[in-house]
């Protein structure tokens, strides 16, 4: 949207929080609430945006620094908390510098508005020709919230609860706290504002007032969904939201063609891709940055982030984290993944093994207990039981580079930087730390000798302890 | 049941399941719908049975191979989707090699059917001598199905909701759209169905009709429980049977005395068999063909398959597939327990153990980081950590046999096949790949030597890169 | 409270619960109801307890074994089941002994009732100057319990669900069976009392007919809460029971500032503190006795008993028990941590790692497939992957010293007793039985040979074999 720009209020402490950040960071679905108002914006075309900050504003600061690519984001700090209509007059700079624009007033902590309302409601405002456009809902049960006097189209008063009469305490539509304003208009109106209360607040609300006095026309916009005014004051709030988003993620997939056996503990992030016919089993937690191909079985207990997955995986009690997954890979149970990792198609990854900064290649098979890091692995090699790849000497990582076909037998260290020619075999329990010749057996290990009747005093002593 | 057969309907796509397999392969509780509903036919005593397939009409085939040893399964292909009266017409020949016996029309996608309805509907269509009998239910909210008009017991018409009069529309009892019918009767009435729309679509509903016009008697055997209607239309409607059958489920297994520390994320299958006074933990997720002992603790987040636990046993986050563990094991936490595998009394597994087609015999300790494969392990044997059975040489798989009292040091590869006899010990990080006789000590390790000083330059290089 | 005492009933079997256990050993959250009970008895100040036993009264007994470092209980047995009245009645000598004090009458499954009901109703029937007060409450649907019919603040009649007339029956106000009485009267009540039906059945009940009868007051409490009836005759009335508590507990813990990102599996037990801003995760189970720190991230997945956990740690589906965590410790995923140990400031853990009666030293790293037992470890201390301390020697445990700075090389195994001093290095591989000098390197291994072309036939075997 052309033209358009926005003031995010993100200065309040939510002392019920009881927490040391400020109430806009904190999360649903793993990412802080101000990210959802952002990408809000950001979806409903609005890339001009000043953040007014309070609370903690540092790090409010340092979270935005991660949007600067995506949005035009600036700040200004609110020291005092003054009421909204104060907070809206610490960003007066910005609505100077955008005083042709009309601004969008929201709040960083209703994570449920959406882009569409914010468009719908502004293509009314201009529509109307509004100085100004409330979004409104309609509650089932308004107690508490400002009410909505309209006279047709036009809105003539904001009755606050403590001030509705009998018939306006009926009134169904409420003031979701969200506004469009043409800015120069909003700078005049945020003039006129007076602190009206013993607390010496300034009410954003009352611009609404000013602006009907002063003749002018204000709009407003009845969202269908009443979820916009949902915001979170306390961390119960917090997990009522989350529990909410959660499962509409879910029945989304649903829609998509993705089974789940059980939703319990499954939490997705509003940005993953997931294939039909992918099954999702419970615990599984995809972080975000995750696509999913389709016919895979993900979980139980699955845990993905920044990843991309192919058709026909199956990820069983997996950890996986920035890392890539070619098609027809099957890994588990308990695996962890590491960063910079690529498993390519028909892979085989089986129990107690960690992959770090590693290639697999195509149908290799590490079965148990193994560690590969910093490691490029060819096609068809199988590795043994227990193998280790001794990335680190104390001071550098190296890497190790084992070529196709290659047996690394149980309980090998591959000693980096090593190489292992194609189709070598290593024998078991060899610590290998030179590079070994295509198709030759390399070993390092001790001959095996006995020392007869050694145990039976050992056992005798073992079984008195027992 | 003698003298009975069943049309199963199972051709459907199930477009809004967006998915790659017909409808009724879609999976509750791990098992396809069509799997409930043949079972339900099996244990109603219902053995002779067509399939009418259609979408993906092989993968139906493929799935119906698996029960052929427990019923006599045809199919036949619906390759035009003309309506659910030709899909019937369809198995014409099935009805004419059946003609003297009563036919039960029902659906693959309907797996709350019980084969207490299927027997009780066919006992009142053998008493009132029924040429048709119609399984009806009471449904609070009646709309969109199709209303029983009844005089006295026999039913006179069935309104579809269109063209149902106001006073019809309150009739709550609707037809479910199983059918007994005598199947003589059926083909005769299958001849007389005719396309009555548009699309040129057969309605097995209408040959109710047409026995009530030819002067047949129609009959209603009304459904305590109105599950019997219940189908999954999309992922949502399969999940929410899923979510239905998973409770009652477990609400049975506490009727038995079985306690549930959480039911969150617990799937247990149909036939899963628990003794009194076990305790399910959450994330459990028991498969088919699972029978679980007394006083046992089973998980959080274990999963069995096809397996039998005996009484006193702990699975604390374990999978465990295709194996047997008896009394008084304790195993876990984080342990795989691979197929054909063996657990005796009083042993124990600990943590990052696999398993794998494998006798553990009888009080033997696995404690730690252990993986054995292929082997067979007498009693009271006490494995070190890291200890690996290499049980493959890159062709061949071999076993080990280790017998009682051994002790096997840590990090020991044991290289198949080899024989480690009664009490003998093995040296910490020795490879044994040769057989050590009873009571000896085996040894195959290097002596340890110390180059002075080396280390403190490495740490130096440490310290800086830090 | 000076002056009282208890009677605790728990002779139950609690047919419906199938179990082998008593009724009052039932669990929820892991602790068997009469726990909640004692506790509950505890806080409000009464430390004479008599707990009247029935069914498996020795398994009663041997679980009171725990609570006597804590409460003076004694028990009595009550070999018949012959009613609530003749239960007490075994408690004679008790109550003799303590006659010149209130008793407490209670039962062994009712966990909700809270300590500040019993201490209300004690102080109103002291001030009332009763000789019985009834604890009560208002319900919903009070159909089936007996109804108080009062005048004014004295209550004149219980009356039975049966006896009621349909005025009666509309009474809201319910009696839950726990009673205050003073022991002198009581014991002149159950003098008095007699079977009043075929069963020859004792009714604790009556004992409030007799005292009006004798023109003694009897007082009403009425509980705001109506919890305080809440017993399981069933495992459904149990897990129900359980599913209350442990989502109240939850809430609590949102309200001191811990977030949950999903409480799906989340099992807290009633004596856990967790600090604010922590985040809990799905299926994270906190045991009795469990300390967590702020700004912690537990789970997902993760169980704990008996612990102390930091500030700033990161527990990763982990199990730890009776053990400490300091700040800034990250550990996980699939981590055992086994009892006495003690992991210090920003040390790190990584996957598939046991630690078990060992210290960890600030600052070091065991990051993957590695078992540290019985050993004190250093600061910034690495441990390759795959070592193991081998502490058994098949007859007794010994301890592996670690000094600070130390390089333990991957697969090392250190055969305890052994002493590594500060700063030295062990070669990948190397079995370690004698210490090592400080700044030293230690090997022990063997040179690396190979067998050229050795791998090519066997390569070819594997090939065909797949």
């Amino acid at each position: 949207m052309e033209n358009t720009c926005a003031v995010v209020l993100a200065a309040g402490k939510g002392t019920r929080m009881k927490s040391k950040k400020p109430k806009v960071l904190a999360e649903i679905l793993f990412e802080p609430m101000l990210g959802y108002v952002l990408r809000t914006c950001q979806k409903a075309g609005i890339n001009e945006i000043c953040a007014v900050t309070g609370f903690e504003a540092q790090q409010v600061e340092d979270y935005l620094t991660g949007w600067k690519d995506r949005l035009c984001v600036s700040t200004v700090l609110q020291d005092q908390q003054k009421g909204t209509g104060h907070a809206v007059m610490m960003a007066k700079e910005f609505l100077e510098q955008n005083r042709e624009k009309d601004v969008l007033i929201l709040y960083g902590d209703t994570p449920c508005l959406s882009p569409e309302v914010i468009e719908d409601a502004y293509r009314q405002h201009k529509q109307q020709n509004n100085a100004a456009t409330i979004v409104t809902a309609i509650l089932e049960n308004p107690y508490g919230y400002g009410r909505i006097v309209r006279d047709g189209d036009s809105i003539i008063k904001i009755v606050e609860q403590k001030d509705a009469s009998p018939e306006e305490s009926k009134i169904p539509e409420i003031n979701s706290g969200v506004y469009w304003f043409g800015a120069e208009h909003l700078l005049n109106m945020l003039e006129q504002l007076k602190p009206n209360n013993a607390q010496g607040e300034y009410y954003l609300t009352d611009t609404i007032g000013l602006t009907i006095k002063s003749g002018k026309r204000v709009g407003g916009y009845c969202a269908e969904n009443s979820d916009v005014v949902l915001g979170a004051n306390s961390r119960k709030d917090l997990y009522e939201l989350n529990e909410k988003m959660r499962m509409n993620i879910i029945y989304r997939h649903m829609e998509n063609g993705v089974s789940f056996a059980s939703t319990d503990g499954v939490i997705i992030a509003p940005d993953a891709k997931i294939g039909a016919d992918t099954v999702i089993l419970g615990g599984t937690i995809l972080k975000e940055q995750v696509v999913i191909g389709e016919d895979c079985v993900i979980g139980p207990n699955t845990v993905i982030q920044k990843s991309e997955i192919g058709d026909r995986v199956k990820l069983n009690s997996v950890q996986c984290y920035q890392s890539k997954i070619h098609t027809d890979v099957d890994i588990g149970p308990f695996v962890h993944i590491r960063p910079n990792s690529e498993v390519k198609s028909f892979a085989h990854i089986g129990d107690f093994v960690e992959v770090k900064n590693s290639v697999i290649g195509e149908g290799t098979a590490v079965a148990h207990l193994t560690y590969v890091g910093d490691s490029d692995i060819g096609k068809n090699v199988n590795f043994g039981c227990g193998v280790v790849t001794v990335n680190y000497d104390g001071v550098n990582k190296h890497r190790c580079v084992v070529e196709d076909d290659v047996f690394i037998g149980c309980n090998t260290n591959l000693v980096a930087p090593v190489h292992i020619g194609k189709g070598a075999y290593t024998a078991a329990g060899s610590t290998i730390t030179d590079d070994v010749s295509e198709y030759a057996l390399a070993i390092a290990r001790s001959r095996q000798t006995e020392i007869e009747g050694f145990a039976a005093k050992k056992l005798a002593g073992r079984k008195k302890k027992v």
